[in-house]
């Protein structure tokens, strides 16, 4: 395994933030300008999509991956318990946020919807809305103090980043009482405060007390 | 571990299909008549989505989440190799194409494209092509006779069905040599014939002839 310090290339705001308590350095993305399209970038991550992580002398470019990978290098703080059925559970709820809800509600989706007429905000809210049916009714069955059971898991570390996405949207949280108490929960660890948007180094200052 | 026969709810041209040469019974949803919205589909499962297999005693409800528990409950046929590295790239395919392709291009959102005045072939075809491009720059340093070298892996599982999709958006497959010709290898195996849309019990008599 190499020595050097893994490399994250990220954007302040980026849904698929993850956390594991590994020093990294953190090399931002611009999306608003693009920069994920430019051949540079795109030679790391043929997707041209974010995070990219370079570690042990390799590049991983798919969030899950990345939580996937990180869980099988660095196995003294699992964000996976041992039994195959909660394994599961917790990767549904995964699966669910990262396929089903944010791909349909990035940037690139939304300035789409916009550009043949549509609504981009009224389809952002469908899709969270939907998305936030499914995992509340799941949370019903799986849930404590965080997403399944007591201990923080990869679906903890989805949820909070698209709750506050949601937030960003104006969803009624009120009709997600499950997935508000956990992200209360969720928001009081310290790693989940260091990952917040607004302490990431290319949060602009206008943005830093705007978002919640 | 119950002795039970698996019960996989799908719809015959689903997606999200998974083989592991498992003995199961197969349960169609009728997603054209909005089945999976139906109450006690529903309750199975909450995201209302296929598809569902009751397995074990439990019940799993979403591909990439029961391809990972089949893989860790059936190590005996692996679908996922032992190295890390070759799991996160295997695994970064996966999230491609069941997060950043197939959710934007499936019924719902592309009916909703539709009904804002959106053209949803032509985004269909973007979500795709985009995807594609992505893939086919990360097949050429991965794969050999599959995605990621000579054993077929869960990517190769997503990959068939996500080609079989791009035919049906009638997306220029010349400009995929590499996709095309894993899809091609893919296609002869047995495993996928069998799981081919036109061989399931639930495909329309006047499907049959037309899907390739």
């Amino acid at each position: 395994m190499s020595s050097e310090k893994p490399i994250l290339h990220l954007y302040y705001r980026s849904f698929c933030s993850w956390r594991k308590g590994i020093d990294y350095k953190y090399c931002p993305v611009n999306l608003l300008e693009e920069a994920q399209k430019k051949e540079e970038y795109s030679d790391i991550n043929p997707y041209k999509f974010i995070p990219t992580l370079k570690i042990d002398g390799n590049v991983l470019t798919q969030s899950v991956e990345i939580l996937e990978y990180l869980e099988e290098t660095r196995p003294e703080k699992p964000l996976l318990p041992k039994d195959p059925y909660k394994r599961a559970l917790i990767r549904s709820l995964v699966q669910v946020i990262t396929g089903d809800i944010q791909p349909l509600q990035n940037m690139k989706v939304l300035q789409y919807i916009e550009s043949t007429g549509g609504n981009k905000n009224e389809f952002a809210i469908y899709c969270i809305t939907r998305g936030f049916e499914g995992i509340e009714k799941q949370l019903a069955k799986t849930s404590d103090k965080y997403c399944v059971g007591n201990e923080v898991t990869l679906a903890d570390i989805c949820l909070l980043p698209q709750v506050y996405t949601a937030n960003r949207f104006g969803i009624d949280m009120k009709k997600f009482p499950l997935i508000q108490r956990i992200a209360n929960n969720l928001s009081e660890l310290e790693a989940f405060k260091k990952a917040h948007p607004q302490n990431q180094i290319d949060c602009p200052a206008e943005e830093k007390n705007k978002i919640s």
